[in-house]
């Protein structure tokens, strides 16, 4: 054991808010609850913010406490527990006496671990005998819960206060049947009553704020982080953890392979405002010291049991690779290159044996509806190249996710399915549609897909374009690529320029399909472009940090961010400087009559000339 | 005048070979021509080279001489001038006794200007009087130029050599025609003579490589470089030229507006081994002083001249805003936001007069087919903001674009027509559906279009997504955007950022396009990957060196790169690694009768077993 793994403070962690926002709270009105966004105040005539607020332009905000700067943080104590309350209120969980995993314990009684170990950790609780703790028991119940409204109103992002219709072009959805204009909460349980949306919600991790995947709320990503026997401390994945969600991850996977990650995990969660999701087939294999023929079910399971009481809430799952899939990916270009996937390969054709996850299938929907863990159901079998696209491996896979998905839904566990990989753009279609109609509308989340083989170095670019493709097609979630895809471990620079990446994937999603509210952003950021409010411009951005940045490479000054005209173009040639020219001109026309005239008669239509 | 000019020098310019990369020449059969391409060497058993030249993939090299070792080049003298003798063997130019522009001859005997003129300037060609140049012209005669046949053997980058049906999947081209084996110099003629297809061909740029902008070829990207007021140095501008063809510009734009423009272009023309593009009324309102009402026809058509006679390949003509389309944009959120469009719009209002390019439109046809310089017929009215995009101004534009296009093709004058802009991703295809329909299936070359506003510092981004899915639809030439677009002007890296991302949203069409042969390389990076070779992985990619560098950041070491795991997950969790153990598994099994028998049953198909 090392004793020079560095442990998180809070002084590694980036907790400085974006200039000109603020961390507001907006009430619920079932549920006594606070749910937070950031408001972003700009100097727009054409806008007056929800109530007394101002100019104000309200964001999505996945960064939870740490951009509140009134808000105490140490990590070594962890964040808020925020739906403890919720949680124990509902009477329907009770506090363990002790782990139930015999990992868990070993690690806990370790000495040699006290170094590293977090330290406030609480004993963790379960559903009573006989309970289901599930939001998707709840919803079907027809119980509105406060994570409900929380992510209805957070959903809206104030979109349902402002007057009047909001300017924005009719989408495209594909079927998707998001409210006209805005969120409620029953729409919210109506959703996850009929699987087509998950709210990830472990009752271990109380910290993490509500949030939804589903086909009609926000498209959503996710950034992965982890260590790896290559790289990385504990107080790297805290940092990396929190500056994902600082830049827009919605929900993190801890994809850790290396030493300590029971302990790393522990660190993460407590931290963690987004719920955090795994692939628990890695830590079982650590386990077993990478020999893949000598996994069971029962040390699988102590490993579920043992995430599953520190707070995960999604796993995934490659039930869905069956024996008779193997042989199908044999001819393939690059074979299997889901490291669960290959890992369960292995696995099935060293005992001549079906899956054990799959033949578990049941017995892993009794282990998570006691903690409301959800199945991410991965998919071993996507394509790692073009050429493997769409083929018979993967739709064989995928049609057993669909069987195991109606499983899941039997126990009420929340389900949602992985998707690929490596598709050309012409074939992505065909991998929603054959989902939504397999899974039977289950959420969507898929990994690009990557429309080109040919640009490592650039593959967070490669995907997001095939991502931006399936989010408008449908899919609820996108995992991030970053630019070290294929090369190697990603730093934080990555982790952001991934993050962002996908942060705008997604929205062009939400703009094509439509979604109330999507443009108002947009707008708002062209109209600061227009009458040269540069910081407006910055400040309404994805990366203000790097907008700013760029635009002080060029220009500077900070009299430059007054300037009517561009730093692209300097101040003779700026177009739109030009445009208000015309603008002007066009109007002091009005006032001579016969120079009116002309431009009347073409139809100028200013002020009601 | 400035005397701290920086002019260029051979020094400065990036000549270094990719790695195993090595510059080969095709023959013509038609004519005695040699087409430059790059051989990539690979260690792959499942390909052999055309001819004798072993394992090999060939692409295709937008970066002319440079990156030929044999090549000595002194970009004092310019570039080798390739095509000359095929010009004038066609006996229809004469070269004249004088430069015919003002300006042009303003600047040769201005003294001042010495010191940072191109020397070796050889005075220009023009066509024999009543004789038409283009392309268009010898294409719609019948003719096959060695041009047409230079490009139908680029476009092929050998795949008509390979044995054996290529795998590929099939695409979705939305009309497009494009042979399914190869291209043939017949078909190249044919797509020129019909309007679809444009090969820009200054007679005055000898200089500069054949290459063809047209639905049925391979999507074509473009790079901007150019000087502003702000900033820039004539060295600094053709080692850009240089370096965006290195990366795979096929076209670069020279939108300088700062100083010296006219001795700039002159060194950018003379070393540029692809063609260059102007927006000419940036100069001509630089001789105004900055003043758009003071334009007049004539100093435009002297601009055109010069430009013409220096060896621009195409021009950026904004006829298509007329002064009735103006009033049009007066309730837009962004205006007017093309620099070309809103000079126009003002000096159309300023003079209550139609545009003079729309009413002098046939007397630029009648100079332009003198020089074989085409049209871009630009798209002032382009939409600068979602919230604008397929709005009336813009399709009001679009339609006069069509008109002009038709009037250009009655004087054989080769046209592309430009197109948006901020558009969201499901209003994309309307664009393309309605280019072909009005412009009569003239190439469209658009500027993006970004998919939002939201994300300055990634627009690089937002518009590959856009570009990518109009390249699909159709759009023959995509204009790259760097990360600096709206913050700043682009330096080197933006410019190498801008480049590959859009090579890579062209292949990306290409490859949903079904265009033959484009999944070769796809095909051939994956097997280099799932065979762990690494150096044929990142040799094979779009940026080697950016690949080389990601991974040496995690496996600095070099034998990381003969190694059979990858840099993401280390030896024992590799997907790839386990990949080729189960196919090894499933083979030993062959050799153990009984326990080959449950593998066979379940299908395995390794070595017929």
């Amino acid at each position: 054991m090392s004793r020079e793994e560095k442990l998180p403070d809070s002084s590694s962690i980036t907790r400085t808010p974006f200039a000109n926002s603020k961390k507001v709270y907006v009430k619920g009105k079932i549920h006594d609850i606070k749910v937070a966004m950031r408001e972003i105040s700009v100097a727009d005539a054409a806008i007056q913010g929800p109530g007394n607020s101002g100019s104000v332009v309200t964001v999505y905000d996945t960064s939870g406490p740490y951009s509140d700067p009134q808000v105490e943080i140490d990590v070594r104590k962890g964040l808020p527990r925020l739906r403890e309350k919720w949680i124990l209120e509902r009477g329907d969980v009770e506090q363990l006496a002790d782990l139930s995993s015999d990992f868990g314990k070993e690690r806990l009684f370790n000495s040699d671990l006290d170094h590293l170990r977090f330290q406030e950790v609480k004993l963790p609780l379960r559903a009573k005998p006989g309970r289901n703790v599930s939001q998707l028991y709840y919803a079907r119940q027809g119980i509105i819960t406060p994570e409900m409204e929380y992510v209805a109103i957070r959903e809206n992002q104030r979109i349902d206060e402002l007057p009047g219709e909001l300017s924005q072009h009719p989408g495209q959805s594909f079927g998707a049947n998001t409210p006209r204009s805005h969120i409620t909460a029953e729409f919210v349980r109506d959703e996850i009553a009929c699987g087509r949306a998950v709210l990830p919600n472990n009752i271990n991790h109380p910290e993490s704020e509500p949030m939804i995947i589903g086909r009609n709320f926000l498209v959503k990503i996710n950034a992965n982080i982890g260590n790896s026997s290559l790289s990385s401390s504990i107080e790297e994945e805290v940092e990396k953890m929190v500056w994902a969600t600082r830049w827009g991850a919605d929900t993190v996977m801890d994809l850790s392979t290396g030493k300590n990650i029971h302990e790393t995990r522990e660190w993460i969660l407590r931290n963690s405002p987004v719920p955090i999701g795994t692939v628990p087939i890695y830590q079982a294999l650590e386990k077993v010291d990478g020999k893949a023929e000598e996994l069971t079910w029962e040390m699988f399971r102590d490993t579920l049991v043992e995430q599953c009481e520190q707070g995960v809430s999604y796993f995934t799952i490659h039930a869905g690779l069956r024996l008779q899939h193997i042989p199908m990916t044999a001819n393939r270009t690059t074979g299997i290159v889901s490291r669960g996937g290959s890992i369960l390969a292995k696995w099935c054709l060293a005992h001549q044996k079906e899956n054990f996850l799959y033949t578990h299938f049941e017995d892993i929907c009794d282990l998570l509806k006691q903690y409301d863990v959800g199945f991410s159901l991965g998919d071993g079998l996507r394509p790692g190249c073009l050429q493997d696209a769409n083929d018979p491996a993967q739709f064989g896979e995928l049609e057993t996710l669909g069987e195991l998905t109606k499983l899941a839904w039997k126990h009420d566990v929340q389900t949602f399915i992985e998707g690929p990989g490596h598709v050309p753009m012409h074939m992505i279609k065909e991998n929603m549609d054959k989902q939504l109609q397999v899974c039977g509308d289950a959420p969507f989340y898929t990994l690009g897909p990557l429309v080109t083989d040919i640009a490592p170095g650039y593959d967070h670019i490669t995907s997001a374009i095939g991502a931006a493709l399936i989010g408008w097609y449908g899919t609820a979630m996108l995992c991030y690529v970053t630019p070290k895809e294929h090369l190697g471990l990603p730093d934080r620079e990555d982790v952001r320029e991934g993050v962002v990446t996908f942060k705008l994937a997604a929205h062009a999603a939400d703009l094509a399909k439509g979604h109330p509210g999507a443009q108002y952003r947009d707008n708002a950021l062209s109209r600061a472009r227009f009458e040269f409010r540069w910081q407006d411009q910055f400040n309404l951005s994805l990366d203000p940090e790097k907008a700013v940045q760029f635009h002080d490479k060029t220009l500077p000054h900070a009299n430059a961010k007054e300037a009517h005209f561009c730093s692209m173009c300097g101040p003779k040639f700026c177009s739109m400087k030009i445009s208000h020219e015309v603008r002007a001109y066009a109007k002091a026309q009005k006032t001579g009559e016969e120079k009116c005239d002309n431009v009347c008669r073409a139809g100028m239509k200013i002020d009601g000339c």
